[in-house]
């Protein structure tokens, strides 16, 4: 079928495809895509010294994200997923670098796809909360709230995110500071630590 | 798991479930739904006169919503489904209303989780293109476009949603002015058609 009605149709990013089963989007040259490996997390995790010790290529996360518009755009939107694969450092659980938004007021959803894990926020009075992620699990993450996603299990942890063109990433701050809570292996299972 | 760390954590927003196999969302009290009627949609169709023999109460889409901030928050989202049902009034195929934004520029995303169907896009300079919706479809519609979904098929259509909190609904463009094509059944296909 013809998409295009008017010979001066209007613009728009054609659609692409998003296997909802999976929570990637098809092999399009539009979708942004970044990993994150072992080697590229120094000073994340409590434990460096066992990281520098791992396989620096080793995978810890991955990031699909579709960009229709610019940076910065008022009122668009992105559209993406995140894979955080099984794995440890030490006794801590891969885990994203987690960020604020630079815009701090812009919020954004997730939507879990498969997998098991924990959702760690923490506000800029650094008061922390953690929410359970599994299949269909939908979080609303407000504006001026740090995120961070852990895989507490064997397998990868997928979940699709849409967040503002507008918010930007403020990595910066945890990079320095830190989440005020880890979550770590004690006995086997999650344990969620306060940090000093 | 407590999902509490310190005694005085912030308040967040619960996290809720979104099925992805269905679409839908789980039993929450937190959710707004929205059924709208072949009784509820004079002067939408073409052929009017057809939808006032047809039962008042068959249901021509559903949608739910959730709205973990309020109504005109800059920066917040909202995540939501709309299921558009089988049916034709005449010859055109069941559809939703369809809308701008009241907020001009704010854009949205949708992701289609089952059925197929057309969303018909219009800017406006009255400008349409149509992009054909399936399993998987992701879609953003930029601000300043009117957009409306139309289930080609004989099986529910149902997509998911995201979209700015304060983007808000402009119905009554749409209602004085409507779409300039309209999809409609020639010879047993669906055929877009440009309305003078």
């Amino acid at each position: 079928m013809n998409s295009t009605v008017h010979a001066n149709a209007m613009r728009l990013p054609e659609p692409l495809s998003t296997d909802l089963k999976t929570g990637l989007m098809d092999d399009d040259a539009r979708i942004e895509r970044a990993n994150k490996t072992v080697g590229q997390m120094e000073n994340v995790f409590l434990d460096e010294l066992s990281r520098r010790k791992m396989d620096a290529a080793k995978l810890v996360y991955a990031v699909e994200a579709w960009k229709p518009v610019a940076e910065g755009t008022e009122g668009g939107l992105y559209w993406g997923n995140s894979t955080v694969f099984p794995g440890m450092v030490g006794d801590e659980y891969f885990m994203t670098r987690g960020h604020y938004h630079a815009r701090k007021d812009r919020a954004e959803f997730y939507a879990t796809v498969s997998g098991r894990g924990l959702l760690v926020l923490m506000d800029e009075h650094r008061h922390a909360s953690v929410q359970e992620m599994g299949a269909g699990t939908t979080h609303y993450i407000p504006g001026k709230v740090a995120h961070r996603v852990v895989n507490t299990t064997e397998v990868p942890l997928t979940f699709l995110a849409c967040w503002p063109s507008d918010a930007g990433h403020d990595y910066q701050t945890i990079a320095q500071q830190g989440f005020s809570v880890r979550v770590m292996r004690r006995n086997g299972r999650p344990e969620v630590v306060a940090q000093s």
